[in-house]
């Protein structure tokens, strides 16, 4: 739940005046997106997302993002397309930050997933890998094994102590195996990074968008599922559901079968996806100020679902056909 | 900003299937409105409003507020209309909380008010009250003196003092003080009661409807304008700007005219209406715990409008013709 920048109405319309969008009907703050501001826009035109980009997203990044979106929605990805002004530009400056129209995209994020969503998702998933294949443009993960050490030097202790005894020690342990162990070599490219049920839309049955694509990146394909996996099919109590995992991976396969060698780094992709997870939450929760208007996810989902993956021997456990 | 309760989308294509609405097409959370869960809800028909209501209304006056708003409607002010379900009903439940789908009002809120949306405002609330006259349903001002000393009892006079030294005794005979003036006998009807700039949309120049009517309730006409002197009419430096007053004062009587009683009680009531958001921001302010998602407003805000409206002795103060 976000909005960071309060728009006036001023600004509003001098901004829209940039695009062919007609006049703006209305503009609502979304509860959405906890790293930018996000409004919902009206316009005598239609529907669209005005992102204002706050914290965490660079603005060096932001013109691989929006080229992303707009080489993968060409070829077929239900994606949100920035929209180009009358001066051809797709990012402009808003209340002194960056600042982009988004196209709408129609669907509901499924707050109770099943095993429905998690084919959806896996033939999605593929769909962007497919998709993004001959995309030109790198984005390093920064948020892979060296962020995750860098992440680690930026938690006190003390502060990890308060939420788990010997969490510290733990996490720079398990860093240090996971470097070790962290494949050199896998089919890698375009990459979402962040695929959660939130950025996943559905019309009835069918998935009808992936939205979100700030954390997009360069880096192993078998990653991505990974971090899907972590995201979409464990339980509210905890339970890895190995029917979600069966339906994620087939529908996947399905359209893009996976190597040898990526079916068995599965369960150290997954530990890794995991400490991403887990770390990214354990920071926010140290560094949310108690009076903060978001409230930070508790750390410890991502530490159980760590555990779980630590017990993992091959990713047949995961529902792998 | 607030989105309170978390909707289903398999709750919320079972609550739109007792409308004539056709299928949903999105449904997000607003940051607007801190007292209800709102959301902006797409279908194939249109856009709406979907709100679950939440703490401080009480279900028992919803019928009250929904019935107001139709009758506004009917009589052309341009005010959220409850849908009615396939059943008739307008009020169902979801999640457990009293919901109603209401229709959408485009426009923008002036996030800077300038002289011209006072205009604009002074005629609307003035065709507010003027479309009430013929409603028949009564519901008392509960935030009206009686309201006030409950509330002064409410907060504890330690809390009080924390935000300014001496205040919880300044209140307490402030609103002896204020009872013991208060008008008894004045125009009377419905009132909005809450008309801040949030709650009025502009098109371009054009005020293009009023929101959020669940603190309307039948009470001195006149209250209504006091509350819209407080909101609208004073600069972010604290200042009472006149030409603000002037042109709210001057275009409500260019529709209805006020009577001699009316303008001499108008620096009491404004002092009144101060002493009313005093209290609800110092028990909001007092009572939010640290890490809630609202932040509160800060209630000094309103004691210094209280003070100006006690320096006031006429209201051609406010710029009354």
């Amino acid at each position: 739940m976000a909005v960071y920048t309060e728009v006036s109405d001023e600004d509003l319309n001098d901004f829209i005046a940039n695009y062919d969008l007609g006049d703006v009907v209305s503009c609502k703050g979304i509860a959405e997106g906890v790293e930018n501001s996000n409004y919902l826009l009206q316009t005598t035109k239609g529907s669209y997302i005005l992102t204002l980009y706050e914290r965490r997203v660079k603005p060096a990044d932001l013109p691989f993002f929006l080229a992303l979106t707009e080489h993968l929605a060409q070829r077929g990805v239900k994606c949100p397309l920035p929209i180009h002004g009358r001066d051809g530009a797709t990012l402009r400056t808003l209340c002194g930050r960056p600042a982009a129209v988004i196209s709408f995209l129609s669907g509901l994020w499924p707050r109770k997933v099943a095993p429905r969503h998690c084919a959806e998702l896996g033939k999605a998933l593929a769909g962007l890998h497919l998709a993004g294949r001959d995309f030109k443009q790198r984005r390093a993960n920064d948020l892979s094994v060296d962020g995750w050490r860098r992440l680690h030097g930026q938690i006190a202790a003390a502060d990890a102590e308060k939420i788990q005894s010997g969490l510290h020690e733990l996490i720079g342990a398990e860093i240090d195996d996971l470097a070790a162990q962290w494949p050199k070599a896998l089919p890698e490219g375009v990459i979402h990074a962040d695929l959660f049920p939130d950025n996943v839309f559905f019309m009835g049955e069918t998935c009808s968008g992936l939205i979100d694509f700030y954390f997009a990146c360069t880096d192993f394909l078998a990653y991505d599922i990974a971090v899907c996996l972590n995201a979409w099919c464990f339980e509210p109590n905890g339970a890895f559901n190995a029917t979600k995992g069966q339906k994620l991976l087939g529908a996947y396969q399905a359209a893009r079968p996976l190597a040898a060698d990526e079916k068995v780094a599965l369960p150290l992709l997954a530990r890794g996806a995991a400490m991403r997870f887990l770390l990214t939450r354990l920071y926010d929760w140290v560094n949310t100020p108690a009076g903060a208007l978001v409230k930070p996810k508790d750390p410890r989902e991502y530490l159980k679902k760590l555990n779980f993956h630590r017990g993992i021997s091959s990713a047949a456990a995961y529902g792998l056909a």
